[in-house]
């Protein structure tokens, strides 16, 4: 390879890095694939680290020992996370997205990629203290915020189903009673999905009773050792207060939808549930 | 804002194009943010677009004219994406992973962020000149490669579902035979999800009889205008040879289990099915 400047360095790093977030990448990796001396390759990262605090959002950590290297954690700060949370709520309070029965259309949104990697990166700061070793979520419209909270967090991904299939191998399923409706649901969840000992960060879109949530609580604790180390969701109803499940935490409060009046009130959640 | 140091500035503007895939920001954006002109700008952008040229796998273009800009396209290389592939055959292989019935356990790899997001890549750049609009995928297994393809394409992505929702708003459904059971199954999308002249690209995990695949078609037609403009599958079974779909790209070929043996045979697919 040719000898790259600093700068060419510079981008090559910074394209590896940010394109495998949460990864541990070691110096020597870069030193080899950039054709420069490891001490080169460290003060390029001391160089991009410090643009990178000029900046906000996102941080370069550097790991010491056998196992070091260099990470990149697309952690926004809280300001940014604010206006993630606040660019949201103006998005989702357009008056064409009242559906009759007064419910909203979150799904264009939901399954955006551009912003399911925002809200997945507004998941990850949140929760990235709790030290998750996965992220579960339930099928359908969770999935790609919740992929996105995992792929901030270099974490796998859970997807527990309604339904089993024989493409999961063994599985372990639950009952729950939802709660809006009182209705009685399953949740299945492949054996080898959760591994023992696991630290469960469990992601979903919507929260109103909580009886999806409790299920996936009541799913968790089947699995040896396992344990739920946080609960986040886009967003929460406003009413019921008093939610199946307590500790999570939304991004939004769905305070309410007026159908005839044509408005949508929903605003950056203050507190957690 | 400090004044910038060219790496510096390169580091910046590579964290940014490499977070917002397939979105074009104009060099004027950058120029406020980082404090330099947009000559200097420019030559920051040729520095990068050379550099990326040199690593291969994901190019800077840059295009003229008013709504003019740079925008990063992370389109893997032929030799990267068969790399990929390769890498697929190999973990897949696996002989525990094979379920018994001869089924073969991808769950963990299609919902792998880091795995979704190469095979995304793979797809969006086997199908990029197709010129896409929007990617289509059913509920479940396939959401999370079929998201990470949306991703790199910066394009929406559209879930059909087995079931309609309230929450879809006004739905569009339809019938199809599966191809493996011959059982009736229903498909279903919402009718804002996919606009008129909908350019679609659809994505799944698996292919067997191709049952499903036609369902998504069928599905397709009836939105206005909207044609099917390419068919990506991550695995194709080799038996039937036959499918209820043509055309469809598969990157590996499942050509058996033997449940006995505790063999695996899945290869890169070698044409088009």
């Amino acid at each position: 390879m040719l000898k790259l400047s600093r700068a060419a360095r510079v981008a090559l790093l910074v394209k590896s890095l940010v394109e495998h977030p949460g990864e541990v990448i070691p110096l020597a990796h870069f030193a080899e694939r950039l054709g420069a001396a490891k001490s080169s390759i460290s003060e390029d990262v001391a160089l991009v680290r410090a643009a990178f605090e000029t900046a906000g959002g996102g941080r370069l950590t550097t790991l010491a020992g056998a196992a070091g290297g260099v990470v990149y954690l697309p952690l926004p700060s809280p300001a940014e996370q604010a206006d993630v949370v606040r660019r949201l709520a103006g998005v989702l309070s357009a008056p064409e997205r009242i559906l009759p029965g007064g419910f909203l259309y979150m799904t264009d949104v939901v399954s955006s990629p551009v912003w399911a990697a925002r809200i997945g990166e507004v998941f990850a700061a949140r929760f990235h203290a709790a030290r998750p070793t996965c992220v579960l979520t339930v099928e359908t419209k969770g999935i790609p915020v919740a992929l996105m909270t995992a792929r901030a967090l270099n974490l796998p991904l859970v997807i527990a189903r309604r339904e089993g299939r024989v493409t999961e191998g063994p599985q372990v399923t639950i009952s729950y009673v939802t709660g809006s409706r009182g209705r009685i649901e399953t949740l299945t969840a492949g054996i080898r999905a959760i591994p023992p000992e696991a630290r469960v960060l469990i992601i979903d879109d919507f929260i109103k009773a909580g009886g999806t949530a409790a299920g996936m609580i009541e799913l968790v604790r089947q699995f040896p050792g396992a344990t739920v180390v946080g609960i986040g969701v886009l967003v929460a109803t406003a009413e019921p207060a008093r939610k199946r499940v307590s500790g999570y935490r939304s991004l939004l409060t769905l305070e309410g939808v007026d159908e005839e009046q044509g408005t949508v009130r929903i605003v950056p959640s203050e507190s957690e549930g």
